[in-house]
């Protein structure tokens, strides 16, 4: 390596692009948001507060999404993310300091918010298929305040089987500990239709970022029945940033009323992709889960960030150290790109790695 | 008193209106945008994630709207409110844990942020004219890690003397603690030009929302010269919201388009408010701070929160409890409404007032 810095988080590549480079990094579909939410801006005129939970008439229509879901049950918020930080500093302040489980490997950003919130993350590591442990899990949940989990991955691409989602309901519940499930990508899921985790003290987190394509736009939301905790999370984002940008969520209600057949349609699109990854980085000797749903590939290498600085400065090819989400033995690459430039990026990593056998252990 | 529910907070009145309603509650400019913010949306199309500093344009836009400053020194966030909560959360990862002095009468939000972010709030009261004590400020901020100035302030109207200012900026500079402004009336004053506050470790945070009357459109941002904590920021935002709504900021950054003299021309529909409700609620026997910018006036009273459960129910009049701000023998009135609108209010006070005569001290 020349005197490069060296890379040490995603956010390094933010903004990086063009110059030939071409990048599995950043989870942002490529595809563009459906034609519908961009027709009601001409007329656009608003400007007052909005309802701090969020936009009544966005809140009715995500209800019908959910089964017995009411308007109140939901806060609209600036993406998953502020769902998510949002609702574990309401528990903070509700249940007190203490545990919450994560398997691991995670989204990135997990640990940090748990840690924001003063709540203490604790670990359950996936198994050798990349699906949750449930003897582990049962070990470490005890005397956890809340478990996080996130089915379809982002960076694993695995779907956990819905009979492991039934038995973590089952355990959340007898515990008496809140479930939280970030299912940002329940719309993308390759082989059967998203199981909804349900329960008392069960928080959905949910996004338009990839179903709809407006990373952007910044509009996600959560959807509890547990009405102390919703109430806790709007009197919190009452005082930390109000209602979430108003014309956002008019076009995320636009989004509401397309047909899902015009968006699943695009699962084919995905597919493709999928396919073509998984099996190029296989013809290399990686070894991979494959993905189920979501559109990352996790593939196990050795030296994965010494990986990630070569592709990067040698080769133009972004690819994430499988280290920011809690597994320095892989490296992630999200497939958000067109076929022509997957091809492209998988022949450079297949040169890099041709001239390197020790990558694979 | 009938059975109607006690009102102890601002939200109870959130979505509260018409039916006769007269609200000098909410703080929301009443007068539109500029036009030209609209402009730019029939031809939007973007939706990819933006910046998690903030859209370059934007930032490079407000640059020149502060001395040296330069692009990336600023943070564009979901509001004011995201950037104070921003700011007070790096400072907790940056200073460790710690004391933050406020001014009471304080703008409702602040001792929860404070309080949010691991920290603890100390006030120092305002003296007699509603200014701040000196004398007290430099008591009391002896040990602590920032102070939070709000001038014109929220709720009291009131600005600081330019002396007071410099005193704080060289108290806080040879303190070598952090300064928070918060300035988001700063193009609302009423007797002279916004005087802001500057240093090394001056945290500016701002907004759209009452200069261009962009509330529910939710841009704000910070603007500081301490390179550290705005890096540190920007991390916590990757994690908690990620960029702010970029339809939201191309609208905001066709408000820097905007001419200020088009701006200057709506001073003098405040002054003409102003001076009616002050001088409307005096005749009533009011005790009252003259507002030298904001629009919001505060005037004493007994009871207040009694005051403001009758004037709703009994007279559908909404007025602010002081104690939310920190002041509980005082109600907070906005005027950002018509002139009509604030006789016929004024005319409910002075019909509800002049029965109680106790209620005058």
């Amino acid at each position: 390596m020349k005197s490069e810095k060296n890379i040490n988080s995603p956010t390094f590549f933010v903004g990086v692009r063009g110059n030939g480079i071409i990048s599995f990094g950043s989870g942002q579909p490529d595809l563009p948001p459906p034609e519908q939410i961009y027709k009601i801006l001409p007329q656009y005129h608003a400007f007052k507060y909005g309802l701090i939970q969020g936009q009544e008439n966005l809140r009715t229509a995500l209800a019908t999404h959910y089964p017995k879901a009411h308007a109140d049950d939901f806060v609209i918020t600036n993406g998953a993310s502020e769902a998510l930080d949002l609702t574990f500093r309401a528990l903070a302040l509700l249940v007190g300091k203490g545990r919450v489980l994560l398997p691991r490997p995670y989204y990135y950003s997990y640990p940090m918010l748990v840690k924001l919130a003063g709540l203490q993350p604790v670990f359950t590591d996936l198994n050798t298929e990349g699906r949750i442990d449930i003897k582990d899990f049962k070990k470490k949940i005890k005397g956890c305040k809340a478990v996080l989990i996130n089915s379809p991955s982002n960076p694993t691409g695995k779907v956990e089987d819905i009979a492991t989602l039934k038995e973590i309901e089952k355990i959340t519940n007898q515990l008496d500990i809140h479930l939280l499930s970030d299912e940002v990508y329940k719309d993308l899921i390759y082989e059967r239709k998203n199981y909804l985790l349900r329960g008392p003290k069960v928080v959905t987190i949910n996004s338009f970022s990839k179903t709809y394509a407006m990373c952007g736009l910044r509009v996600g939301y959560l959807y509890s029945r547990d009405r102390q905790l919703v109430d806790r999370v709007i009197d919190i984002k009452g005082k930390t940033s109000m209602n979430t940008s108003i014309i956002s969520q008019e076009m995320a209600y636009a989004a509401t009323q397309v047909p899902m057949r015009q968006l699943e349609s695009q699962i084919s699109v995905w597919r493709e992709r999928r396919d073509l990854i998984c099996n190029g980085l296989k013809k290399m000797g990686l070894e991979l889960w494959k993905p189920e749903g979501a559109f990352y590939v996790f593939p196990k290498i050795q030296k994965a960030n010494q990986v990630v600085n070569e592709l990067f400065y040698k080769h133009k090819v972004i690819v994430y150290d499988g280290a920011w989400f809690g597994s320095p033995d892989r490296i992630r690459l999200s497939y958000a790109l067109d076929v022509k430039d997957i091809r492209e990026g998988l022949a450079r990593i297949r040169k890099y790695i041709s001239a390197r056998p020790e990558l694979l252990k």
